[in-house]
């Protein structure tokens, strides 16, 4: 029965995406006592400009620290 | 006032998702009793490498189907 | 493999939720043409404080409505 | 704390979206009381093709209204 | 069209629930340029024993804080 | 970054949520390699009268099994 949804950065590659299904399953079960055939696991890649903290987007956080590790090499 | 949100696999047409769209407010309104313009229906396309049960990828399912139906042809 | 969530008002008994999954399930089946088996309906009860549109909440539109139909009365 | 979602139609620049998580974070701040570093606000582009209202898509209730525009003109 | 989903902690009055949506409705029509009539808002309470961050319940983290706070006094 | 929710039946004990947002946060890092103070989990209660698969409501599904396990004793 539990429906498991992440929300999380694109690029992933299907090898990343088909391990963190199997292990995010394996974990629930562990941890639920539920058999794997009754959890379903969606994944939702959300852009970094359309997913903001503090006010802020992500994408724009990413750009400043690109910038400042540029200048700190 | 209802709001529906319907997570599906991607490739359907506009006319698909115009029939799904007027049936389920129809059936809504049909067993709440609210009027069709209470009701908001939202389409998610979820691709199979983004969507797993029993820990295993969708696409992963599909593609293993395809293999052994092609063995079967 | 489509999952259907409905956000509604809370107070509908077991029997509405009983027919309005049976029915989402069917109509969806019948547009999609996917199995009854693979269909997941998830219902959301919403209290109508915890809804608005248009900047007001729900409970406070139909408290003014209950009270305009009491003055009509 | 908040965790706020947005469902919007495409198309809005990244300029928009900026400004958008800014002002929404402000105003639950200002209102909840809560720091900004707490909140978290998502985008979710929705197209019109998979958004309806009283059983219709927006995307036929635009087409149709740019119609009716165009005959006006 | 947007809609506005809004998790936070319980407990907030309605009052504090009436302004959020009417100045959340009123900062997306500002920044959008949408009519209020067409933004929906839905507050979503969740539990501090059913949010976590780095790994930890916020009702852990509330209640560790509660008794640092008390050792201060 | 990763947003995780997890919909599940009701009646978890605060030590299960407890174990299952710490668990899901370390397999999350360890498969996506992000820290865990970017992981945010958050825990549904689902009411089995809430949740249909098949169209048929979770809680009818119990009540069936509950009784023919009954005749089995």
């Amino acid at each position: 029965m539990p429906n498991i949804t992440v929300q999380l950065f694109p690029g992933r590659s299907v090898e990343t995406r088909r391990e963190l299904v199997a292990e995010l399953t394996r974990t629930t079960c562990a941890v639920l006592g539920c058999s794997p055939a009754a959890v379903t696991v969606i994944l939702q890649d959300v852009e970094p400009h359309n997913w903001g903290v503090g006010g802020d987007l992500f994408s724009d956080k990413l750009a400043t620290k690109a910038a400042s590790d540029g200048d700190a090499d």
